[in-house]
């Protein structure tokens, strides 16, 4: 596996992933989902090793996913429980990480409603000079990495399943759509695709996709990243390839920034007559979990033409060992 | 283990349970049951395999049972919390199922306070020509197969240890007391009770026992079932070979079904005394957990010359180990 | 490892731990320690049995401890979710266990917030004649025997890092600070380092430590226990070898047991100042989480030239690992 480069040993946020890293993401994700394709579908790689899951925001189904990479390589994993911790007991969340690398964990997954704890604890981690990984696994609105990656696997897959690789999305068009000012998929997506070199259209309804949007990500660095910001559906959706549907979360509209689900549908929800504008072999994704009938229609959800939805699932398990085990190989 | 002629791969109600079928998990668990009295409990059947324990309404005892049972098959197992998971977020039971699926789940092993939840994923697996298997932990009112086939295997293992087999209880009579009318466990053990020839007696207080109730089970195929309906006590344990009584929700009395609990062991509690009407050696069996001094006494409860609860419990490891060993190979 | 001669299969309480059983502990511990430094952190030696957490007390940093330790001696795990459980649905703490004894459980360890709760299962298990051993994780303000090792394998490592014993600690001043009258963890702690030679100084507020408290341990067997309470730190901590800070539970400040958390760290905060007038190299040790700025400022906490608690909580897996192992062995 393609690990021979490989040097960094936490995953935060990709905005400083450069292009051989997404490559050897790719290519190992696509070993060991030849691996999940046998009927014994483990391998040896951590033996031994401990991974806590450290959800202080809960989530069955990224938690388990995690978990079953962690036990497809053979790791150990340790689950903790927000609603029963020490946190409640007012220990620090410092503290809380200390604790589990003092037990000896050696990778630390963790999903939190803030912004910046996985990178606190990845500093703190650093600063006393433990070798232990931190892997981001959702942080507020910041980022979601896991998922950008699995969704840049699903998409490259498609081309050249076996040798999946950046450059394949090189001049696509791919459309974001929902609320991006809240999305910490949206924000790591972004990062991924424009490194590619396909251009991204971000759209969404005006209080959740401000105008100035695209300058964070404009300029930052030295690719030249095609990002477009539009507040109706039609001029992200012509001739895309693909269509990236963002979850809405239903307090938005207690929070009035959305007028109704049903509203947002007829607006911005993605359906069979909608996806005619696109590319012929445009394909749909999502996040998951699904609203049926608010962000994506319910039958096109269920048509294996255009949804990717159940690959998106399939690869999040490849894409998590691979970034797993080459956090491992990042600290030797 | 006889597990050559097996096709069943989802375990979803006994109605249909062909004699074949019983005596294959019966003999089975057999095997299993002497794997477990090693010191090393464990086989490596289902290595690599993932088994996800999806319950939707959550029980320790039953899930703690199915978890070890996949442990000692060497499969990997992931916990459904359904307090933290996506349902909470709207989506569907079919598309949480899914989910599962696509993260590579071979078997997913279900309880639902709604009956049919099972069945309907079962349904949805075979359409989408999935291989997973669908296991009914417990469906509403509906059925309990597990449950059933771990009385029935408690009860024949007394016969004969090392065979046990349908056709032993030819002939024997077997008193169910309690709540049969909301009772999954009882639904499921009238099938495999009267498959085996047995007269099965069902009795209970007339709120919680229509005088119907039988004939949804009699004549409903072409086995000839031995089943009866009584309102007291009496009839039911006269020469019986075995009482099983039900638990008791304490839901019941809200709703007035039940007048009290002091009232319901006073008409329906099993005793010492009640059992001298029985045959010498009469066991008792409750498929925990137990209302002491409610559904059975407590003195009963702990007697070992009549008491089977404990080997029940001891059965459920090795017959859900032989079910979950003979769904895997019913899909090969 | 030191287990020929151990034939204890309960660890309940320290009360009457003899000294080569301390000793047992404390070399065992150190060889798993040196597993510990491995990059496969695991042994097989007790594969194939089952160890049961039932946390009736939450506690997700004991549970991960115990739940570590099982898994790197290979065996498997059940883990007992309170909220969820049969003990909601009228059933007692005793069936509960003999439901877990029944699945075929080796070993449970149970945390309850009750005293007296561990023993009573270890008689009914000792009384059925099985051999299944009792791990006492915490019972009420009662005992905490593994902590008290922890700390005494924390402590005696620091002597002698290859050879740990009891014997050590010989004219040792140790000062034990805080809620003593609430303390599980004190307790504990008591027995093990009176049992060593060493002079243990007990110091709180006269709400939470009674000036009898001090009777309860001396004479209470053959050894000369050296046992003294205080109201006052300053006496406590002159010349201290060791300052073990207990966890102040805020519950304590609305029953009025004490005024402020201000103003129990003015009196009773171990601080860097107030170690001045303790041995030059003395250390502090907590048995966490801790409340920063209570029982010990921030800055101590962080100083690794007095702070042992990360070293605490590293020894807690390998002394639940050596009392698993020995209680394992202790059955044959």
């Amino acid at each position: 596996m393609a690990a021979t480069s490989w040097n960094r040993h936490h995953i935060i946020s990709l905005a400083d992933f450069q292009p051989f890293e997404y490559d050897a993401v790719l290519q190992t994700a696509a070993s060991f989902q030849e691996v999940l394709s046998r009927r014994t579908k483990k391998v040896p790689a951590l033996q031994g090793q401990v991974i806590a899951n450290l959800f202080f925001e809960s989530s069955t189904r990224t938690r388990s996913s995690f978990e079953l990479a962690a036990k497809r390589l053979s790791a150990d994993t340790l689950n903790f429980a927000p609603g029963t911790s020490s946190i409640t007991k007012g220990e620090t969340i410092l503290d809380t990480a200390k604790t589990y690398l003092a037990m000896g964990t050696d990778i630390m997954v963790i999903r939190h409603r803030e912004a910046g704890v996985p990178l606190a604890i990845a500093n703190e981690m650093d600063r006393l000079q433990t070798r232990v990984g931190v892997f981001n696994a959702g942080d507020g609105q910041h980022e979601h990495p896991s998922q950008a990656l699995l969704d840049l696997f699903t998409i490259c897959t498609l081309f050249d399943p076996e040798k999946p690789r950046l450059s394949l999305l090189q001049g696509k068009k791919i459309a974001i759509v929902g609320d991006i000012l809240h999305s910490r998929v949206a924000r790591s997506n972004i990062w991924s695709l424009t490194a590619s070199g396909a251009e991204v259209h971000l759209v969404g309804p005006p209080t959740l996709l401000p105008k100035a949007f695209a300058d964070f990500v404009k300029g930052s660095d030295e690719l030249p990243r095609k990002l477009f910001v539009h507040w109706s559906l039609e001029p992200a959706l012509e001739n895309a390839d693909f269509v990236m549907a963002l979850r809405i979360q239903k307090e938005r509209m207690t929070s009035h920034l959305l007028p109704s689900l049903r509203e947002y549908h007829w607006r911005y929800g993605i359906t069979g007559d909608r996806l005619q504008h696109c590319q012929p072999d445009v394909k749909v994704l999502h996040p998951g979990p699904v609203n049926r009938g608010v962000e994506i229609s319910s039958e096109l959800m269920d048509d294996p033409k255009f949804s990717l939805i159940s690959q998106q699932v399939t690869s999040g398990v490849a894409v998590r060992m691979a970034l797993l085990y080459l956090m491992s190989s990042g600290k030797a």
